[in-house]
Formats: structure tokens, C-alpha cells, sequence
């Protein structure tokens, strides 16, 4: 094995890659990236020569925390070998839901989680693929969608709930995204169930729903992820209620020497206080660095999460963070939602956008709990200011006193982040 | 008088309008905005039709705060009249610095404060102007060449410090400016002091500098501003060391019943904790709202200043918050700089902008001071997640852990804010 400073690392991993951004598989169908190599971010190669021990195609099949080992099967071999460690890292990732739809096996029908899926996407649009079917509107949805058009496919999308971006926009904020849907030629089926999909020769050609058959040379699914936590339970390491691997903020499982990060554990949600399971690259990444400093003997914790998220259709920006008022409701806050309209320059200044931002906040105590951003361009990343205030607890009248920067390219004097705090203010 | 709800308000005014964007003149200058009639918010028509008695050419002589009058000329008729008041706003604004040069007063040598102002740069492009100097590099003397050199003349900018930007960026980012003024065919003299005018038949030939005189159809001064306070300071009314009406969160000045908000007033520094003069906009917004507010017998209050701002030079876009190196260590801070170079977008994704984000914070505690950012499209605004993490007293080590949005249109997965609180955090 080969050591980093004092430590030998060894990293097994069933599949053939090691790092590279999902994240970035919808802008390759869509063509924005050129080739699946860019999202690459390191190759197992580049790994080694870091001194970490890559190993792919290897599957650990068990965990024995008393013994302080690990059963590794070599997929190309069909070889078991027990590995030993004093410091175990589980970082199983998570896998796309897939109900247990009749025909979800079916040729066409796939997700878009690994290049492996994009080149399946290539070679259905090789094939003469014309008619596709997106499944969820969350934010895959809305990405593989505009994707496909791009591609110039005919793109239907199909929503079980009356509203795209169900999980992080409020019904009154979500109906922009779908008007831009629409407006971009995509037939939008919402309050729509999926219940299945027609073959032909293994091959799909319709999806069937409550309120009928639609036509589709190709399925993606995009309804999100469930944490790989098979490998964890079997060991008797702690599984939560939300799904994930149950660890503390210095990321340690319940089980000595044995630490968990990424997709497959439950962080803390910084405005509940629940559990959650948050499936995105940047708590992740963030994870593997305060896992891997602790694990070194530093100390360095994970301070949570509120649920932060940016996306694009187009030119329409969406960006959230902490409750909408619906999931502020359920959580027991007495909450108010506030929107407000407002421009991203002045108004004077070319090329202005417009944007609605609706901030959540708690009656009692004027609290910032969320905040939801949809507009045009310079409007989604302004959700990171209000995500910063929401981290450090501020009330919406203070947020609305901040001094943030004003230059007439850049925002109106008052910037739309305070506008909308102010206008939440007068509303408590 | 008019009345709004029960308080009659009257507002004097020695100049023909009231509320117009002077941010915007060097826009208007350079064709960006296409007529002065956009830059005005409000006309005294339109704030009379809001029940404001606007009375404009009227100038204010004289506060007498133990008999509550004030002394009033009509600018148009020279009459003098006393009026009473049951409380009183002082808004008198700033003036822009213009040192007793010798030519100062010439013709062809202004500022930008005014739409006069800019309507007499047109009728100097007009009359056939060629080479214009800029004299300061601050943001006005930016934004001001940057326009000038759109119209198509020759512009040189004449600045004392050795960098541009010098109240607001280190000499170390500031350094990104100056080659982009040059890039852009500006001819950029740094430390460089002026010394007076050549003039010839009363116009403005030549700006006379220490190292020889620079021919000149055309100046613009941009030194930035000071208070106009001689009337509140004939009055008794207390003036800062910082050259500004005293007042306090509340914008009372010391004086009872005599209040004041804007370019006028020293404003509350939240890192230095001293009283400071920042004539912007953005403040004198709030603090209208606020005296407003509290005058009406309202409880609002004025939070403070941290120094945020923006502005840009063509495509670089360049913000800052709180203390530079500089003037942290002048405010006897141990403070530790540290710059970071980021993508604003995932590095594979079309369209990704270099940056620069300096990083300062007190070495003791890891508590963020300032930060200032220099770089392409998407770069300046994120100085407001920076502004508010430092308006809320944050260390760097918890901004690099904040939950900021990611998506790759958007940010790398490690957002440039996170990365370069990051960095900054693992050098203290």
C-alpha cells in the first residue's frame, strides 16, 4: 500500500471511476460540454499519484466493526479478500428511485446519474429517439428536460405533484417555472401519476399514467436519490429515520473507528433541527474534507445544512434555502410568506431582469426560516445572501438594514434582497 | 401646506430637482442610459402629488433650534422668510472635493454630480473635445473614464496613490484594475499628484502634475465628496471628527428635534466601531427610511456601515466589504490577508470567469474583517454573502462551512466565497 504522510488510504470502489460531477451530465446531453472527459474531475490515476490506493471494480460486500475489517470482492476476479483497518470511511452514495413501476426495466427507460447513462442517451438519440419522457419536475427534471430540447426532442414531463420544483418552491413561486417550461415548448403533465410503461420487444414506447398513455422513445427518470445504507445496516452501524447513516457533526458513526459521509448520511437541518438526507455535491464534498481532517487526527466538524439549492431553466434562475412556508408549516412554525417583485439593476440600467423573491419568516419572532428566489439572470445566486443571514439566525428586519453593495449595473439602490426582507418586516 | 396622514412636511430644495440618480451619470455620459429623464426617481411634481410640500430654488440660510425656525431665501425672488418646524431633517448632502488648485475654476474642468454637470460634458464632446483627464481613480474616476472612452476620446487618468482603487482595494488586487484600465487603451499615471490647470482664454488646455502637464480639452474631477455641514455647524449642531453631522442610530443629531440622514451625516462603522463618512446612496436611502420612520413617531434605527461596495471597469467587476490589509492594520488590527483565484462557474461549464477574492481577517480569532473581489461576469455581488457573513461577525472558518448554493451554471462545487474563506481559514 502506499502512505500519504503517515497514513495508508486505500478507497474501494465497485464501479469504474472514482470522481467526477454528476452534476454536470445534463449540460453534456444538452452539449454545453463537449466531451464526458471534462467531467472528470480525477481519475483513479491522479488519485494513486496523490498516494491514495484506488482501487476499482472492487465491491466491499461486508463489514465486521469488531474485527476491524472489510470483505472486498474483486469484481473482475470474482476474488473475496478480508482487508483490515483502524479508521473506516463509508461513503456508498446513494441511488436514483426507481418505484417498482411494471416495465421500469425496459430498454429507453433510465436515469441520468453516471456517463455510463449519458452514453445511453447518445446512442437512443443515435437510434432515432424523437419522443421523450422526463419523470419528476424536481431539478434533474428540469435539467435532462432542457437538455432534450436542446437536442431537439419532442419533451414531455410528467409530475406527480400540482407544481414543478415541488421540494424546494412554494406552489406560488413554482408557477413561473412551469410557464417557462411551457414556454419553451415542453408538455407539462402535473398532478399526474406514473403507473408504468409499454414495451415492444423490451423496448419502451409508452409511459402509462392516471390520465393515460404518453407516447416515448426514451425515459429518463429524475424523481432523486435513496442513500446506500445496505452495506452500513448489515454491520449494525446506525441508520436514521430519514434513510441515511446516522453520524455526529465530526461525521462518526455510532460505531467506533467507522465514519460516514456524502449521500449516503442524514445531516442536521440547521432551521428544524431534523435529520435530513441532502444528496448534493457541495455537502459532500465538504463532508469528505471534515471526514478525512478528523480521521487524520485534526478537528474539524460539519456544521449542517439548510437545504440551499440553485438551478436554471433557460434563462429563468431558481434558487432557495431553509423552508418554504409549506414545509415551515408542516414543521410547526407560525410562519408568513412574503413576495416581492423586483428588478436585478437599476431600473435605468440596460439589461435589467426581473425576479420574484419570497421570503419566509417566523410571526412571533420576525425569524428568517427560508427563502425562495425565480427570475432572470443575477437573480439565483442572490439566494446565497439570504442563505447566509438564515445560517446566522437573523431576523428579516435586520437583514433588511444590511449594507450590501449597490452600483447601478449590479442591483437598484435598494437590493432585491433587502427590499424583499424589508417588505416581510412590515408584514410581521 | 400638504398634509400625509397627520404631519405636514415641507421640503427645501436650493437646487431645481429632488430625487434623481447621480450613481447613474456616468452611465448617461457613456450612452448606456439614453436620456437624463431616467435617472430621475422622482419629480418635486410627483412628491407633491405624495401630499410632499416640495419647495425647490429655495435655500436654507439658517436653523434657529431654540426658537424651531428656519431661515429660508426663495432662490428666484431673493426673499427671505423664517419658517417654524415641530421637527427638523437636515439632508444638505456633500459637495465633491475640489482642492484650491490653480485653474480649478476654468472652463471644461467639472465634475460628474449633476445633470448639468453631464449636460456640459456634451456640450464639450459637442464642441469638438478629443482628450479628457480623469483626475482620481476611484470608482467615479472608473466609471467616469470608462465612459469617457466609449464616446471615443483620448482619456488619461491622473491618480496621487499608486493604485487605482486606492480607499477600497489593497495595492495587491488592485494591481487586476490597472491592467484593465490600460488593456483599454487608458493611459493610467499613478502616483501622480496634480498641481493645477493650464488654461488658455479661461478653458482648460492642460492638467499641470508633478511630473509634467498632460494636454487636456476636457477634466473631470472624481475625488469623492464631504459633507455639507456649515449650516448645521452655524446652528450649533454637533460635527464629527469625520467631518459629518454626529447622529445616532436613530439619526437624531444632538440637538433637539433636529434630525439628519444622508451624504451629510457620520455613520457607524460595525468593524472599527468609529464614526465614518460614506456618501452612498444605498445609506442614504435607509436613513431616510429611518429619520422618516422615527420622526413619524416610528421606532426605527440605522444599523450601520461596513464599508460594502461595487463598481466595474468594461467586464471586470470589482467589490469589497469592511477593511482592507491596509486599513486594518492602521485600525490596529493583527490582520492576515490572503488572496484566492476561483472560477465562477464549474470549470467545465461554458462561459467560467477568473476571480480573485482577498480574504482579511484578525489572526487572533479568525474573525473576518473585510474581503474585497476582483474579477469577470459573477464576481462582484458575491461580496454581499461576504458582507453579510462580516455583518455577522463571522469567523472565516464557519463561512467556509456555510450551506451557499452550487449548481454548475452557477459555481464550482466549492463556491468561490467558501473557498476562499477556506484558504484564509487554514493560514491563521
Amino acid at each position: 500500500m502506499m502512505s500519504t504522510g503517515e497514513l495508508e488510504i486505500v478507497a474501494f470502489e465497485r464501479g469504474p471511476r472514482t470522481s467526477y460531477a454528476a452534476c454536470g451530465l445534463p449540460y453534456l446531453v444538452g452539449r454545453l460540454v463537449d466531451t464526458p472527459e471534462l467531467l472528470i474531475a480525477r481519475t483513479p490515476e491522479q488519485h494513486r499519484a496523490n498516494g491514495i490506493d484506488v482501487r476499482i471494480h472492487h465491491e466491499v460486500t461486508a463489514i465486521d466493526a469488531k474485527a476491524s475489517t472489510v470483505t472486498v470482492r474483486g469484481l473482475d476476479t470474482g476474488r473475496e479478500a478480508v482487508e483490515p483497518y483502524d479508521e473506516l470511511l463509508i461513503g456508498t452514495g446513494a441511488s436514483g428511485i426507481a418505484p417498482p413501476w411494471p416495465g421500469i426495466d425496459a430498454d429507453g427507460v433510465l436515469q441520468l446519474r453516471t456517463l455510463e447513462d449519458a452514453a445511453e442517451v447518445e446512442r437512443r438519440l443515435d437510434a432515432g429517439a424523437r419522443r421523450a419522457v422526463v419523470v419528476g419536475a424536481g431539478y434533474i427534471g428540469l435539467e435532462v428536460a432542457e437538455a432534450l430540447l436542446e437536442r431537439g426532442l419532442d419533451v414531455t414531463v410528467v409530475e406527480r405533484l400540482e407544481a414543478p420544483m415541488g421540494a424546494v418552491l412554494d406552489a406560488d413561486m413554482a408557477a413561473g417555472v412551469a410557464d417557462a417550461m411551457r414556454a419553451a415548448g415542453i408538455i407539462l403533465r402535473l398532478g399526474n401519476a406514473v403507473t408504468g410503461f409499454t414495451t415492444a420487444d423490451g423496448r419502451v414506447s409508452a409511459v402509462e399514467t392516471a390520465t393515460g398513455p404518453v407516447a416515448a422513445d426514451l425515459v429518463v427518470i429524475g424523481l432523486g436519490v435513496r442513500p446506500n445504507v445496505d452495506l452500513a445496516r448489515a454491520a449494525g452501524i446506525g441508520v436514521g429515520e430519514a434513510g441515511g447513516v446516522i453520524v455526529d457533526d465530526h461525521l462518526r458513526t455510532g460505531t467506533p473507528h467507522v465514519w460516514a459521509a456524502g449521500d449516503c448520511v442524514e445531516s442536521y437541518h440547521r432551521i428544524t433541527g431534523r435529520s435530513v438526507v441532502v444528496a448534493l455535491g457541495t455537502h459532500a464534498n465538504k463532508q469528505g474534507r471534515v471526514a478525512g481532517t478528523n480521521i487524520a487526527g485534526g478537528d474539524a466538524d460539519f456544521a449542517g445544512v439548510l437545504g440551499t439549492a440553485i438551478t436554471k431553466f433557460r434563462n429563468l434562475e431558481i434558487g432557495c434555502t431553509g423552508l418554504t412556508e409549506a414545509e415551515a408549516g408542516a414543521a410547526g412554525f407560525d410562519a408568513v410568506g412574503v413576495i416581492t417583485e423586483a428588478s436585478s439593476r437599476a431600473r435605468y440600467y440596460p439589461g435589467a431582469q426581473r425576479m420574484r423573491i419570497k421570503i419566509v419568516a417566523e410571526r412571533r419572532t420576525g425569524r428568517l426560516l427560508g427563502a425562495q428566489i425565480v427570475g432572470g439572470e443575477g437573480a439565483g445566486k442572490r439566494i446565497d445572501v439570504l442563505a447566509t443571514a438564515l445560517w446566522n439566525g437573523m431576523t428579516v428586519e435586520a437583514v433588511g438594514g444590511m449594507d450590501l453593495s449597490y452600483a447601478p449595473p449590479f442591483s437598484p439602490v435598494w437590493d432585491p434582497v433587502l427590499l424583499a426582507a424589508g417588505k416581510a418586516a412590515s408584514r410581521i
